[in-house]
């Protein structure tokens, strides 16, 4: 018979909208949270919230912590402060929730035995301590990348984190997450700011106007994580710089190859190639949601 | 005193989606519509679903019509049939809906006197004889290119043809538009495919069937265009060439400066950058909510 634990005591650091609704989602599962966060005001705000039981600016409230989750900004987990290091306790469990897992595996398998990448992939187009909601991660990834001197209790644990908030558990090596996120969620961030640039650059002030008021769904759904959180692409593109220049080179030749038909008038061909993009992409959005 | 008129005999050729959602919002107002269909089978269910009050495969439907309405496919409206052509009365006023402009205009200038070019700006992923529905139009932007010799009679028909639909009544020249709409139409079109084509091609099965997995709204958005209906991107891209063409050099061109911050390492120019095109988007897509 499976006997009932106590659920670990959780300390999240950073409260914004990962770190916050995961604080939110744990409580009301009766989990007890300590949050973390830089500013006094930010503190306040997070307790009025309620985000976590306690929240503090002081790195010792994760003191008696079984599990930690490092909820900052990409950069400031893949370059955490002495302080916060030093705060760890080294029996807990700890892990991030960073868009780019080869960055941070580097940093933090020296930094701590007991880590492990994790990379729960859910969002909004908000962010802040005013941002944290729950069920944000319900039926969503929840992408972990053990190695192999992973501490297996250590997984064990973030496992049970995923599936209490109610996220689908996927595992890889963190090389293939960071190019798979590379091609469907980093690359389309610059392919959709490129657009952005250029209409915004095509210079002459009555087109502008003109696209203005033509411009509908189509436009605003192709442009709308080029015009997202400017310091997360900006991150996600110095820490994944390389599968992302790989990406860009690819997307260049296929958008070559498309204009070529276009110069070459072979309209059949270009039909086809549009025919063979819009069943691909149904299939692989309607693979994505038996998964 | 203003006195009231009874509405005009209505022909429409081609019972599509955009054909089809005219015919029945015209009817349901109290307009009476003819329609012209290729096929036997489609001017049956054309009949059963009331897109027309008369449905016929004869062009000789049109003979009585004081409006005409070319809701064809792009080609064939640039391209009508000899028989098409003969069956319009000469003192009808004619429109089109094509997403290109100067090529119809180039076209039809020359066959009818009463030609006025339009392009109702509204869609739904739908096509064909089942797709019509009421209201499509309400609100959408209904583009009409007079040129200096278009006849005003004509022109003042079709202001209330799109007001009657409840469209947004906006005319510019024929240029323009096909600029306009190949920056914020036709261009994502192609940029959306490449990046399908871009995944599609990425070679390694394992990262394409993690990458299903991981694949979220954002991919989602961005690719929906790309995953349209390859008939008409590629009559698009074939009618407006120069003008995407165009749009493709100077997307070209955006993409490779901020490809190049990420080369360099220039993380804050790439975030500056990134934040103009956020800003920019919310600006543009603003203003045109309020026009």
């Amino acid at each position: 018979m499976e006997q009932k634990k106590e659920s670990p005591l959780v300390g999240i650091v950073g409260l914004g909208l990962i770190g916050g609704s995961i604080g939110l989602d744990l409580q009301s599962l009766g989990w007890r949270v300590h949050g973390l966060v830089h500013r006094t005001k930010t503190a306040d705000r997070a307790k009025a919230r309620g985000l976590a039981q306690l929240v503090s600016t002081n790195p010792t409230i994760l003191s008696k912590c079984d599990l930690i989750i490092l909820a900052m900004p990409l950069r400031e987990i893949i370059n955490p402060s002495p302080e916060l290091v030093d705060a760890l306790p080294l029996n807990a469990v700890i892990t991030d929730v960073g868009s780019v897992k080869s960055a941070v595996l580097s940093t933090w398998r020296e930094i701590h035995p007991r880590f492990v990448g994790s990379h729960p992939m859910a969002g909004t187009a908000k962010s802040g301590v005013e941002s944290g909601q729950n069920d944000l991660f319900k039926g969503r990834p929840w992408v972990t990348t053990p190695e192999s001197k992973t501490d297996l209790e250590a997984l064990t644990m973030i496992n049970k984190l995923a599936l209490t908030l109610g996220s689908n558990w996927i595992t890889t090596d963190a090389e293939s997450h960071d190019q798979a996120v590379g091609l469907i969620s980093h690359l389309p961030v610059l392919i959709s700011a490129a657009l952005l640039s250029t209409v915004s650059k095509s210079g002459n002030p009555k087109i502008i106007n003109l696209a203005k008021r033509l411009a509908s769904s189509g436009f605003e759904d192709t442009t709308r994580v080029g015009g997202g959180n400017p310091k997360l692409g900006s991150s996600m593109a110095s820490e994944n710089r390389k599968e992302i220049l790989i990406a860009i080179d690819q997307y260049r030749e296929s958008l070559n190859q498309l204009e070529k038909s276009i110069i070459n008038k072979e309209w059949e061909k270009l039909e086809a190639e549009l025919l063979g993009m819009k069943r691909f992409r149904s299939r692989f959005l309607n693979s994505n949601n038996t998964n």
